[in-house]
């Protein structure tokens, strides 16, 4: 067992109609001036976004808009951004939208706060000392960015797609009303639902002494979604269905599963982050597509936990060796995924990587990880190369 | 699932030897002279509080020490923290002990920052706008009111024990470590667990449709603090179940186990307080001593809730009716509580009230709840009495 800290600031407000509360809330963090940031043309067609600005408009909070972030946000924009907020003395950032549109408002949140060049942060080069303050409004359940400390994004130049983690990134406030999901497209869903998984799998698959309490949690959190994912592939305006995996993808990722863990893997998240760096594919996708060759790559080395994960997530009966078991729970999982129609292979995914690219995400992921990373088994480039391989 | 609000903003810091950044904490939060609140002699015996202030004078920031909060803590000590800070200049508390210290330490908070009497937001009467900020160092797992926005104190004319809950009290920080409570009287500890458990159990048992996410939660917190519990009765040093009661008292009160929910039950926590605010008995005590015949006399109302305790809380097969299933459960708590030497019942307890008493316990329970309450089944001052008469 480790010690650990635990921060979730952020102020969750849950259930229908809760986007009203929008301008109370900046109200109540000193939001005088806002950037109002968003994806896609959904938020305008839905009219959430006329929802947002006339409830502004209505308290008397100035905004500007800026729209365009797309999954695996980009850095130009976050630049545009960064300028925009500059030249209009914003002072509170609102993202409405998913991960994509959150982690952007992020990175314009540190560039604003911190001045010099924003990537900076992404290339490890320099830790940020603060960040403007963000709201989300949430429309997609997912990244957990609502109310974790990180962020993802792609410079265009090279393909190059970083994570940068500051406490200083916790939203002030997540809105959080499931209704707003319902009209995402199916495959968007099951994405969803597989990133939120994974990040309580990659917290959980470790070599360190996992907590007792935690380890309760993330498999009940696991269950759950799974539970959901698959009344969502039928009937995806099941309100109820909606919140538990909205409330899950925030719990997943605001550090509560990982707490007294030795810090988690990651290393699914970093094969994939290469891939979508590569092809533009959906993250929870890429996550699933890869995840099987991961977990047969690396389940001897950690036995114990995958043994665990079979039995107590996967309903395998504990039945026969430690090693039986444990596969049975990687292919009990992989069958789930394909119900809630996600991919289990590169092919799968749509993707077909020649050797040479193989070849380059294996190094580029090495050097992104600095050499090797990962606790369930400990990955160099060969390892990943080994596993981008299985995945094809 | 009802809608809900989640806000825990307490920045934890949780390992060994984690008091040692007490001084850098109060730095971060703009702490420049320090109210050191405490409870009786074993803060000073243990050498805690000299390490605290050791810390203190090395970082050079200033502080006045007040020991003295009492189980149950009292409002006169309260006056005198409120006098203190004021004649000092305060402008920071820190709470080194369990609930008591952290209690009487919010209401210390209230009245700085407040003005007026204090007892008036304990007597409902209005609302606080605000709290000196408040760091803790938690010695006993109990309370949770190291993260929760709750504090309960008790005026000494008339006996009167009231809480008080604001998101204001909500502590700025909690530095837990495990080993500092390891030293605690095997009663003391045993009484913290009970009262873990049940501020998860009081949310828990409702008639309002709970998310699966939470119930998830709530089960595997309360399976992890049985098993650990156990453990300490036979090893009391034992750092990784400590540490498992620790983080779960935390998460048992800080909202998490609630989301969703319509608000829970909290009948075991009035009646407990009545019995309190008359006889000074430990409060877990109080709350064992009580809770099996309220679970008797309200389980019917509420029987999906108490079949699924039973079967994923207490392993209770799944056999039978549900009202056998339910009762199998009840008595498989009552058997956990007697196990770690906890009371059943008021005499166990060892205290044994008049009827005149049970009738004041039950008139002054029914007026602080406004005339009735609970959720599992609606409690009105008749069914008070009648289980205050059933836990003799």
């Amino acid at each position: 067992m480790f010690a650990f800290n635990y921060f979730t600031p952020t102020r969750v407000v849950f259930g229908r109609d809760t986007e009203q509360k929008v301008a109370e809330l900046i109200k109540t963090f000193g939001g005088t001036k806002v950037l109002i940031h968003y994806g896609g043309g959904s938020v305008v067609r839905s009219g959430l976004l006329k929802r947002v600005t006339d409830t502004l408009d209505a308290a008397g909070i100035a905004y500007v808009t800026l729209g365009g972030a797309v999954p695996n946000p980009r850095l130009s924009l976050v630049y545009q951004g960064i300028e925009l907020c500059k030249k209009e003395g914003v002072d509170f950032l609102l993202a409405v939208g998913g991960g994509s549109a959150i982690d952007s408002a992020k990175a314009i949140g540190y560039g604003v706060a911190n001045g010099g060049d924003v990537w900076d942060f992404y290339d490890y080069k320099r830790k940020a000392a603060g960040c403007l303050p963000l709201g989300v409004i949430l429309t997609l359940s997912a990244t957990g960015s609502e109310m974790s400390d990180s962020s993802v994004i792609t410079k265009e130049e090279g393909q190059i797609k970083r994570g940068y983690s500051s406490d200083f990134g916790r939203a002030k406030f997540a809105i959080m009303n499931p209704e707003l999901t319902m009209t995402l497209p199916d495959y968007q869903t099951a994405c969803g639902c597989a990133d939120i998984m994974m990040h309580t799998m990659e917290r959980y698959f470790t070599n360190g002494g996992n907590m007792e309490i935690t380890d309760a949690i993330a498999e009940g959190l696991l269950r759950t979604v799974m539970t959901n994912a698959e009344i969502l592939v039928k009937d995806p305006k099941n309100y109820d269905a909606r919140a538990e995996v909205m409330w899950a993808g925030s719990l997943s990722h605001n550090g509560l599963t990982g707490c007294g863990s030795d810090g988690g893997d990651w290393m699914t998240h970093k094969l994939e982050h290469e891939l979508g760096g590569l092809y533009d594919v959906a993250h929870g996708a890429g996550l699933t597509a890869i995840w099987g060759s991961w977990a047969r790559y690396v389940y001897k080395n950690c036995l114990p936990r995958f043994r665990r994960f079979a039995v107590n997530v996967m309903g395998v009966e504990p039945t026969g060796s430690d090693e039986a078991v444990a596969l049975k729970g990687i292919e009990a999982m992989e069958a789930f995924y394909r119900r809630i129609n996600m991919p289990t292979n590169l092919r799968e995914l749509g993707v077909k990587p020649t050797e040479d690219e193989l070849v380059t995400m294996a190094h580029k992921c090495a050097v992104g990880v600095g050499g090797a990373k990962g606790s369930a088994r400990l990955l160099k480039e060969a390892d990943m190369l080994a596993i981008y391989r299985a995945s094809l």
